[in-house]
């Protein structure tokens, strides 16, 4: 990622706009992929020039071939290079001296198997600077534009897809190749269709970037293995779902230890925490995708239809059964049975049978035929306590499914609300399932896969139409100092900030502390102690003790001046048994709070997405309930609250079971300073506040505990 | 359901396989369904006669009719009701003149349409147990039996299913009209097609009792949405499953509230808790399935191929991408990629091509043809090291589908172990996946409902091979004391026991209760806390006192003789300025336990399932987790065990954090002596064992304070 700083100005335009193409490679061998790329590009109707360069042939599928690219007497605006790995390189220097600035390199064996191919990979990547080419690939499919300014199918994919206004972008080829199968049976038609291979040049973003000003593109869908800028792909699809309101949906794959290992093996990528990713997307309005299929239910949810105002569905169905499954189904994805008004009851109580069901899930009954189906849907979507309506139908034996797609087909399009259908069967519904891909009407074969696509569309909208969140601004916080007590640390080689060193690093952000003092006396220690307030604690501060407990280095619960004296005393003693040649600080003194809800907070680094920052209640909902919520640094305000409320256990700092409610707000602040020294010291390595102890509301919080790994 | 065990034997033969069929209430009009049900009858080539009965037409389709079916002049084994409902009545009536013992009531109007449609439902339920006649329905789509020897389709379905070995029983007819369009695609068979209706007379259980001994029935799948008899459903599918082996899948509908309320308006039905729901079918090793789609997924799995032994799968791909999807469905499943032998390895480094991953998942690249997947998914299938094989195709370029598809086949075939397939798009790869389905081989669009599969099948196998668990016999258990408790109480009025009562029941079933003791003055509070031993806890026991916390009737933590003796004036005068008016029956001394997690046992009424055992770990856990797990009773050793080990917090007791392990043989007695006494006392609508404090292994656990609602 670093490295493509260094590239310049990615010049998407000319990869999927070119006046002319040079296929570098090509043969007259049909059935493989340096002839069929070639064939591909004639044969889609391509509105510009195609040319073939074969060292060993004089033509391609009947067009004259040239040699090299050089030979070539006119400028090509994009070559595909489809030779051997093993002379990519030279193919790409020749693309530079000719001025290509534009490349697809189809061609494998690069860093996905291994040394030697990362090692191909680099030498490409330094002969592209050189010449400041920009590439897609390698190890790809290749690229489709289906624009008919352009028509481009420049890739080894079967067929070329109609046009639509969805866009796919795939770390896999092959995957490709079955998307491509899987859309057309469904009339998915597609914008841009690119499969991007190992990323050395052009990444997911760059293209994502190109999208968002794209008119032909509408939805966006990527299928990674790998993430290489978590920061970039968060930003990048921010913009575009706030700025352009297109809907960026991905499916990550490597959710599993053994599946991030596969991908590995595979295309040599390093997998950062699951748990993090699915925070990152969620928190950038990203709708993250678990298969192929849910993706595409999406995707044409939103591709087709408006986005929906609310959760308020209104299910119209022929037959009981699917009606409940139906219904199941919406509460599931946390989507309400929208109450229909007077108006619309006493419509249907006029014009539906004696034995139809005019609740919602509304049962028109299996004897329905077009004009039931009509009625009940129209004044369904007509009504304003209904924000989008789910249509199912069973092919029974008295029904028009013929009509009755026509019938739903016209009467959604009359209204500026989602609806979308499920034509259960296979066979006998095929016919209104074709009608409804055909006029760009939702259809899902599971009411279950509808509901979800419904959801998903919500789920786009909430982060659409939401504002930017601002940062707050921390006055006060004194960096200089923190990085003083790091680098200390690092220059005496510790990789381990001892906790009267993490307190400074925290205080200097600002981060509640406990009163507290460092004593070198018992006198000392009465005193001080008498003066933060009882009950105390005291540690023992020595760079050579780590666990503090295990030395008996810790005491609880001082209630006194004259017990703190003796403490001191003890810890000495204490110390002076288990460890004595420890070189002694001091003893730490510090405000004891017994009271208030435990917390905690962390700082991890990810390897995709930086600096993560984690919220969970203290102790066992940790452990044994994983009851913890991430951000991605940056983290503001309404992040620092989203990521309080959305644990199970929020009850608990809510007031549950008749207690006061905790103070919230501070443990929100807490969480933005910890981002902001999360960023701006980046030698931290790891950090844990364990516990916060959050009190009662208006009463702030404290670090009791932290650590601190450069 | 207790209105069923009034009805004769059901005699199911001759609704599958009656010689003679009479259609009651047909019509000469094509479309509707009095015709179509004879009309299919005709057409689909039905081995008996059948006959046409309609008081206004001399012929149907051909085939002279009758008037009424006491007209015809031979004995019917089978009538067929397609009468508007309100004549239903006086149809069945003539039936059983005719001595007709079997029916099918098609006609709808009876429970589902309200008090009018119970009192018809009613009405026919009486003339059928007058003529000794047991049927399917009423509102029902029919009954079609595939099998050669019958071929009846008495059904008005579009069309008669090809014959196969699954049996599908659907409380929804419409659902059936969805399924059978949806299995003819996907050249799924079945043995036996049940629409049962409103199960008036016969029920999915005599239906399930059939195809037990059904030779034609290798795997039973049934829709409902309501459960009228728990256990009568576990007992039967238990039996089957164990007995013969066959698998049994259920789709129950109305999960939700919402979901349960739609169900209710269209069939009456009644919902019990989902939740018990899910741990009754587990409990009797029913799979269930939450999607008509993954119902017919897991039984392809169960019908095509064998079960597997073991959970480790091999992944066989010609596609990266594909294959870490897969990769992750299959850790996501708790499935394990499978680790291949020395002898495997060595075959894959010399066949498959360098640039294959030959780990798991193996890729066997984009360009392999059959050969290559003949050796890869072979050796894999006949490493002992592999349970089951997963065989992943995209359609690239050179992909030979036809050919790979029919290796797959050959392949799969040759071994005793199961092999799924996913042919991943949908036009292109059609040919294969015909093929594919054609030979019975499991055939799935996304590689994660592959996994879904062969965890179900794996599920199955696993409950299939358990031995039926015997009841622990318990001594000792007084019956007829805790039953006077419970009959006084009700006698009294009274719908909650007291504490001191509650304990007497529970002691009566030998659970452990605290020692204890009711002291009636501050001497005998003195003498009898010694005995006990300190520290105690005190109660006020009053009738008139349910809150005792509330008018400062406990006192706890009581360490002295002295303290008690004053604890007991205490409570005295506490409840004197508090409720003067109470009547007090003494002063409960308890041994109080300090050490020990708190857990839950509770048993619940499930209108479903009857007598529910609750387990779960004390506060927080319950409220905020909901981390319970259920067992229907009774609750032997291994189940009581089981609900133990799955609650996420078990490692609460087992030992986590260094803790020693807690007394957990404990706990499972007292799960079962509960489960004892929740079925031999079922006055007991409720009761709440809150907390019920485990100790260290090998020190039992006690009773701290119960709770029971009559």
């Amino acid at each position: 990622m670093a490295d493509n700083t260094a590239f310049p100005q990615v010049d998407l335009e000319h990869v999927f706009y070119p006046k002319s193409v040079a296929v570098l490679g090509t043969n007259r061998v049909a059935g493989t992929v340096p002839h069929d790329i070639f064939a591909n590009i004639l044969k889609d109707n391509f509105q510009g020039i195609v040319y073939p360069v074969s060292p060993k042939e004089r033509s391609v599928a009947g067009v004259r071939a040239y040699k090299y690219v050089v030979d070539i007497p006119d400028p090509v605006d994009l070559a595909i290079l489809v030779f051997p790995s093993t002379v990519c390189n030279l193919a790409l220097e020749q693309c530079g001296q000719k001025g290509v600035k534009s490349a697809i390199i189809i061609s494998a064996g690069f860093r996905e198997i291994g040394p030697a191919g990362v090692k191909r990979e680099e030498e490409i990547k330094e002969i592209a600077k050189k010449y400041n080419i920009s590439f897609i690939g390698p190890n790809c499919l290749g690229v489709i534009n289906t624009d008919p300014l352009s028509r481009l199918n420049a890739s080894f994919a079967r067929k070329m897809p109609q046009e639509g206004s969805i866009a796919f972008l795939s770390q896999s080829g092959a995957l490709c190749t079955a998307v491509l199968d899987y859309a057309q049976a469904k009339h998915i038609g597609f914008s841009k269709f690119v499969s991007f291979g190992n990323k050395a040049s052009i990444s997911e973003i760059d293209l994502m970037r190109y999208l968002k000003n794209d008119p032909k593109t509408k939805v966006i869908l990527i299928y990674l293995e790998e993430i290489t800028d978590g920061a970039g792909l968060m930003n990048t699809a921010r913009e575009i779902i706030t700025e352009t309101g297109k809907p960026v949906l991905i499916l990550k794959s490597g959710r599993t230890r053994e599946g991030a290992a596969a991908a590995a093996s595979h295309t040599g990528s390093l997998a950062g925490s699951d748990e993090v990713c699915d925070a990152a997307f969620k928190q950038a309005g990203i709708i993250r995708c678990t298969t192929i299929e849910e993706m595409f239910n999406s995707a044409i949810a939103l591709a087709y239809q408006p986005v929906p105002q609310g959760k308020r569905v209104a299910i119209i169905t022929n037959a009981g059964g699917p009606g409940v499954l139906a219904t199941d189904a919406t509460i599931a994805q946390h989507l309400e049975l929208a109450k229909f008004s007077a108006e619309t009851t006493e419509i249907y109580k006029k014009t539906l049978p004696a034995t139809a069901n005019i609740k919602n899930p509304v049962d028109v009954i299996g004897d329905a035929r077009a004009d039931r189906y009509r009625v009940a849907l129209g004044s369904a979507l007509a009504d304003p306590g209904v924000d989008g309506v789910f249509v199912i139908l069973t092919p029974q034996s008295m029904t028009d499914i013929e009509n009755i797609a026509r019938e739903v087909c016209a009467t959604i399009g009359k209204y500026n609300k989602p609806g979308y259908a499920s034509f259960m069967g296979e066979q006998d519904v095929a016919v209104g399932i074709n009608i409804l891909q055909q006029q760009s009407i939702p259809h899902y074969i599971l009411p279950e896969s509808m509901c979800r696509a419904y959801a998903s569309a919500l789920f786009f909208r909430e982060h659409r139409d939401q504002t930017v969140e601002q940062q707050t601004e921390f006055s006060g916080i004194d960096k200089p100092k923190a990085v003083k007590v790091i680098q200390d640390a690092l220059a005496a080689g510790r990789k381990y900030l001892p906790e009267e060193e993490s307190d400074i690093v925290l205080n200097a952000f600002g981060l509640p502390m406990l009163p507290s003092g460092l004593a070198h006396s018992s006198d000392e220690a009465r005193k001080m102690a008498e003066d933060i307030g009882f009950p105390v604690v005291m540690k023992v501060v020595s760079d050579d003790i780590i666990h503090k407990f295990d030395v008996k280095g810790v005491l609880l619960d001082i209630r006194s001046a004259e017990a703190a004296g003796d403490a001191y005393d003890t810890i000495l003693r204490n110390i002076a048994a288990a460890k004595p040649d420890a070189k002694i600080k001091g003893i730490l003194i510090q405000k004891m709070v017994t009271r208030g809800e435990e917390v905690i907070l962390g700082v991890k680094r990810d390897p995709s997405f930086g600096a993560v920052i984690m919220f969970g209640l203290g102790g066992l909902f940790v452990e044994v309930f994983k009851d913890v919520s991430f951000r991605v640094a940056p983290v503001g305000p309404r992040a620092a609250g989203g990521m309080i409320r959305e644990i199970r256990a929020y009850s608990m700092l809510a007031g549950a079971r008749g207690k006061k409610p905790r103070d919230i707000k501070s443990v929100e602040e807490a969480i933005q300073r910890l981002s902001l020294l999360a960023l701006e010291l980046p030698e931290i390595k790891e950090l844990d506040i364990n516990p916060l102890i959050v009190n009662d509301e208006g009463s702030g919080c404290y670090v009791a505990d932290a650590r601190i790994m450069l």
